[in-house]
Formats: structure tokens, C-alpha cells, sequence
């Protein structure tokens, strides 16, 4: 393996590079020195994506026959790669599969962890096709001080809260890296045909390795981009290998997906598709993203009404006046304010959140209030949430998590 | 993982040190600049091995109640690390298992191949405990220009020839890492953990990895490391985590198990002890070990009679005189006489191998005598083995191949 094999995507942004003017992104770390947050446009440069712009959005709704979800009109989901290509597909009535993931870091997930899976599910129904949710355990136990066992353990307790949104278990694999890995001879294979074709140079590069990272870390990468290739799913796909992949994640999941799209052409297999969204900003501002672990830092789906309306109270960052006299005098700022940037991805309704952004900014609608209507909303949210996983039985998680055929056939 | 963790058997040898004096001994290359070949006591120096005396022999023939084994007397296995505590736990009728293993690289193995084997069931046989051997098909496709497909025909083919060694199958497991590891979450559990433990820094030290190394080579020591564990074969010792275990193989395999030695009380398990063979000179020379890609450096198990005579005729190093006259008068050399040397592996009559070493250094007996007797030794055993392989069935070889409880408790 020489270094000119290094494709053209990796070229393009080298994470070990922490520009003091640079926000940082990657999957370990999200940092700005705005209070604004990450500055996305420029993200979109030195990543190399493409911005999701109003003729893609037209062309999603055209191609679907159905309105565009909101996280796509408010750019939650704001960059893309090859979106173009997989509405040609669809155009010609040829096949794409969605895969998404999940870090089980955590028993409870937080409101952040449900943004890339609700848009995940909008997509699924927009499009009717099959979906892998892969659970990297073995990356948590590699990166965090959790035995094998607890991080299993954690895949299956995020797993509930995954199908609690209502994916449909006829169109939807989802598994455990230490499940399938070990149970699946097509999914190993792909993870040593990528390993035999990424140097340490080009992770040291991509994702910031040094010489003393563990071996697991520097091989892992492979393993996210295992799922990439229909050819890891033989049972879903009939043994099909060059079926088209579509992944909606968040920004910092990029990294292992250029890898990815790199390696694919010299496996004879397709580039994946990407979406990216945006961080849910945590209740402190949006400098980071959301952690699950600082509880005070993040709304779980296993919080309490109470809870919600504690920690909103007390830690959504205002953009408020310091007293009601200043704020309506000087006015309310939309794009500090967490807790009009949570309504952003949680409220539905464009003409109530345009009403609520307009009376904000000009002062007339107190912090109080936006707060007030913020706490409503979420506590319905994460109150029938919690409703729907309670009645999800270890049965049921079991059947998502089973390799199998899905209602599709290739 | 800080360097302070890094083991100190790994300290012992930088395998990436090359220094023009010394041999060059690691899993991919071995190459001496004597034509006597590798000096095997300086090696259990840089190494820091212990070598195989009078007393372990007559210790593991006390203990075994059974003569030693000609490899033993004659010094083809000559270092090992700590066999004295696999015979204290025999004392003590505690349990150990034996585990060896093999790249399966070529359609035929040669003779060099079968060393460690004959060995291995030799110690089986004397010491009545379980055997696990391992195909790295994983290994040759990363190091070689193989698909998976094809290295995982090959382990199946080299099975066979292992197979017709004679092992039991009641208590031999035989396996392909890419088919044990897509079926055994413990074995591959046990590989993450080695490689949560492995820094690049450690492997670029005992492998001479560099920064263009692909990351599959990088994790792959922890793949050789796992059958070490007992916990990796839940089926074979009842789910029993802590049964030792002894490693016959080639000296070139050691820098695998100085690392898994360093790993192994972090994880709680008990390292490996080891029996360390020479290697089977090339037919050109002792500098040397036999290659499997170069024909005529070796004879395969697969040669047919002519063929067998027609190499050592035509291309084993002689280390007699150039003409019968410059032999009579000067003798003959052993040391580096290659035919004499593989009738020290092959030659099992202790008397009958002193004779010829007698009159051949006297210059009594001519190459061509000494030639002829060996080519006779070789092409029984090679018949035989020609033979025992032809009557095996693809079920024989799957009942190995099968993860299975042997014929032992726990």
C-alpha cells in the first residue's frame, strides 16, 4: 500500500488539525468558540459536501409526492453528498437502503441521540425502503472504560428506545457490532477487505490517531464502514452487493464515511450517500454538542416532567434580557437562545414557531413564556416516548435485532 | 494507554532492528549470513527465551514417562519459556491445552510445514490434552496478493494435510479465522480486549510495522494472540477462563507471543508457555527457511517419488568434497550439509543417524549414499502422507472443523 492510493475525499480535511479559528468536529469531539456554534458553511468547505439547498429540497418532495420534514426546510439537515444519485435511482425505479448508528454509550439516550433516527424514519416512509441501524458497542468499549459486557448490554437498552419511535420491524435491521460480527462471514469479510486497504497513515490522518492509540481504535473505522456495502447483508439484500447506500448522521460521523467512499470503488462496490444534520445544541449553548455524560447538559428520554421542567428552567441558555425591562426594550436573540433553537427541531408548526421568533426578538414575548410552551412540548414528546418503550418487550427487541430477510426483495 | 504499559518481554527485541550482524527472525522474513544458518543461542538471548537442556528433557520424560521425542534430543525444539510450569500443573494433574497453528498460503504444505505438527502430536499424545489449531486465512490475505475466498480454500486444503498427521478428532478442534470468528462472540471478544491493550507503538515495535502498514495487519497480532486464552473456546473447557496453555511453533512466531504474554495477566488469564523449533533449512542452504512459493526450495507433501529424488539430487546443498577424491581425503561437513540435516528431522534411529554423521565426516560414505538414504526416508514418509490424505473425506475434515466439545471435562 503505497500513499498514493490515499483517495481525494481524505485529502481534503486532515482532523488532527486544530486551527485555533477552526471549530472542531469529529466523532470524539464538537467544540466552537461562537456562541452561535459550529459555523456550518464553512464546514461544508472543508469538508467537501454539498449544501442541501432549496432545489434539492424541491426535488426530495417532487421525487416523494409527500411535503419535506421540517428538519430539511429548517437545514437541521443541511449538507449532503450524492443526494442527486439517489433521487436518479429512485427516478428509475432502482433499489437504496438507508443505514444509520448509534455509540451506546449511555443506558438513557438524550434528545440529540433521536434527530439523525427521526429523520431516519421520515426517509424510511418517504421512500419505502429497508433500513440497518448498526449499534457500535465494541467502539465503546475500545474508547470508553466499559467492559464488553456492559456496552452489550447498553446496545440492547438503546435498541428499545430506537424502535420506540416506531420503526417498522418488517423493514428494519438493527444490530450489535459483537452480535453480527460474530454470526455474519459477509460483514467480517467486508471490514478485512477495507482494513487491507487503509494505511495508518490515512487514519492517523482522517481521524487524529497517534502512535499510542490501541490497535482497536485504529482498525475500527473499518467496521463503520462495513455496513456501507449491501455485501454485508447477504440475508436483506439476496447476496446483491452493489445495492446504493443512503446515511443520514451527524456531522461528526463524516470522517469514517470519507474513508468509506474512498475505499468503495476499489471494493467494486458503491460510495455510500450521505446527509448531515447539525448538533442538537446542549441546554448550556450551542459551543457543544449535547453529552450523555453530564445529565445537566442534555433532556434524556427517561427524564421526569419535573425533571424537563427543571432543567429547562434552570439550564437552557437565554437569549433573553437580563430583565424584563431590557428585554423589551433591546429584544430576545433567536440564535443564542437553546431554548427557541430546541423548538426549531421539536415544533412542528412553521407559522407558530415564525410568530413565536418574530414576538421574541422584538421583546414582546418573554423568556418565561417561550420557555413555558418549549417544557409543554418536550414533556408530550419524551412523556409518550417513555409510553411506547415501556411497552416494548424483550421479545419484540429481539426480532429487530434477528439477521433475517426484510419485506423486500432483490 | 500511556508507553509506561508497554510490556517487558516486548522490550527484549525491536524486531525492526536490522543489524547487518544479526539474523533477521520475525514471522515474514528470516534470513541468516552463515551458512551454518541462524545462531539459535544467540537468538534465546535477544529473544529472552530459555533454552530446552538435559534436565527439562529428562524432566518431560519423568513426567511423561515416555523417551523424548528426537526433536527434543537432537535440539530442533531448543527454547521455550516456561515448560517448567506446564509440568508442575501436570504434577499436579491440573489441566493445559496445547495450541499451534498455520498460514495457509499454498495449496500444498512442505515438509518444513509439518515440524511443529509432528511435535504438537507428539506432546498430545504424551501429555493426553486438548489441541486447537489455528489457519490464519485472515493473515495471507492481508499479507498476501490472495482474495478471502481464495485463503479460505487453502485452509481447508492444509487442514487436510494436518489432518492426515494422524490427530485425534475427539480431541483436536481445527479452525479458519474467518469462519471461528463469524461464529464465536468469545473469541472475538477476546480479540477487542487484546486490542483495547495494544498500542501502534507496541506492534510497530515487535512487528517493524510502519505508517504504511495496513490497519489490518496492524490489529491482526491480536487474532493470534486470542487461542492463547481458554476463554476463546467456551465450548471445548465449559465457559472455563483460566486453563494455560502451551504453544509448539516455529522461533519466527515468537514476537505474536511475547506480545500475547504482556497482554495476557492484564486480562486476567495465564500466558502461554512456548516450545520453540529451528526452522527446516531450504533445500539451497541453511541461510534460510523453506519457502512454499519457491518449488524447488522445497519438497511437498504433494511431490511425487521422481520428484523427491530428482530435488535432493539435483538441489540439496551437499557440504561433501567437490570431487570423490577431495571427499575421501577431507571429508564431508553436516553443518552445512543439507541432506545430513533433514535426516536429523526424518531419521528417527539415533544409531543409524551417528553412523552416517561418523563415516560422512570421515569421508567414508559418499553424498550420493547419504543422498539416496534420505531420498528413500522421504519418499516413505511422503507416500504415507500421500496416501493418509488421499482416504479423507470433506466430512472428516468438517467434524474438526466443527466448534464442538472434545473429549475432556472441566
Amino acid at each position: 500500500m503505497t500513499e498514493e492510493t490515499n483517495g481525494l475525499e481524505t485529502k481534503v480535511e486532515n482532523m488532527t488539525t486544530k486551527n485555533l479559528e477552526e471549530d472542531v468536529v469529529n466523532p470524539w469531539e464538537v467544540a466552537s468558540s461562537s456562541d452561535k456554534g459550529v459555523d456550518y458553511d464553512k464546514l461544508i468547505k472543508r469538508f467537501g459536501s454539498s449544501k442541501v439547498d432549496e432545489e434539492l429540497i424541491k426535488r426530495i418532495e417532487n421525487v416523494t409526492g409527500k411535503p419535506a420534514h421540517h428538519f430539511l426546510k429548517r437545514g437541521v439537515f443541511f449538507s449532503q453528498r450524492d443526494m442527486h444519485q439517489i433521487l436518479n435511482l429512485v427516478e428509475q425505479k432502482k433499489p437504496f437502503y438507508l443505514y444509520t448508528g448509534r455509540g451506546p454509550s449511555s443506558e438513557a439516550m438524550h434528545l440529540g441521540h433521536l434527530i439523525p433516527f427521526i429523520f431516519t424514519k421520515w426517509l424510511q416512509e418517504a421512500f419505502d425502503v429497508p433500513l440497518v441501524v448498526q449499534l457500535t458497542d465494541d467502539e465503546k468499549f475500545l474508547w470508553k472504560d466499559l467492559t464488553l459486557e456492559e456496552a452489550n448490554r447498553l446496545s440492547f437498552e438503546n435498541a428499545k428506545d430506537i424502535i420506540a419511535l416506531g420503526f417498522d420491524v418488517e423493514k428494519t435491521f438493527i444490530f450489535s457490532d459483537l452480535e453480527y460480527i460474530t454470526q455474519s462471514p459477509a460483514f467480517y469479510r467486508n471490514m478485512l477487505r477495507t482494513q487491507k486497504l487503509v494505511t495508518y497513515n490515512q487514519v492517523k490522518g482522517i481521524f487524529g490517531f497517534d502512535d499510542s492509540t490501541c490497535i482497536g481504535k485504529i482498525s475500527f473505522p473499518s467496521i463503520q464502514a462495513a455496513p456501507s456495502f449491501s455485501s454485508s447483508f447477504p440475508q436483506i439484500f439476496n447476496n446483491k452487493t452493489n445495492i446504493p447506500c443512503l446515511i443520514p448522521c451527524a456531522i461528526d460521523q463524516d470522517p469514517y464515511f470519507r474513508m468509506t467512499r474512498d475505499v468503495a470503488p476499489r471494493l467494486g462496490y458503491s460510495k455510500p450517500a450521505l446527509m448531515h444534520s447539525t448538533f442538537f445544541p446542549a441546554l448550556q449553548g450551542a459551543q457543544t454538542k449535547m453529552s450523555a455524560s453530564d445529565p445537566n447538559s442534555s433532556i434524556f428520554l427517561t427524564d421526569t416532567d419535573k425533571q424537563i421542567k427543571t432543567k429547562i428552567n434552570k439550564y437552557a441558555f437565554s437569549g433573553g434580557g437580563t430583565t424584563v425591562e431590557e428585554h423589551k426594550e433591546k429584544g430576545g436573540n433567536c440564535d443564542v437562545d437553546v431554548s427557541y433553537q430546541y423548538l426549531t427541531f421539536f415544533l412542528e408548526d412553521d407559522n407558530r414557531l415564525e410568530e413565536i421568533r418574530k414576538t421574541y426578538t422584538s421583546g414582546e414575548l418573554l423568556t418565561g413564556y417561550l420557555k413555558k410552551e418549549l417544557i409543554e412540548i418536550l414533556q408530550k414528546i419524551v412523556g409518550e416516548h417513555r409510553q411506547r418503550r415501556s411497552q416494548l418487550t424483550d421479545d419484540i427487541v429481539k426480532q429487530f435485532m434477528t439477521p433475517r430477510k426484510l419485506k423486500f426483495d432483490y
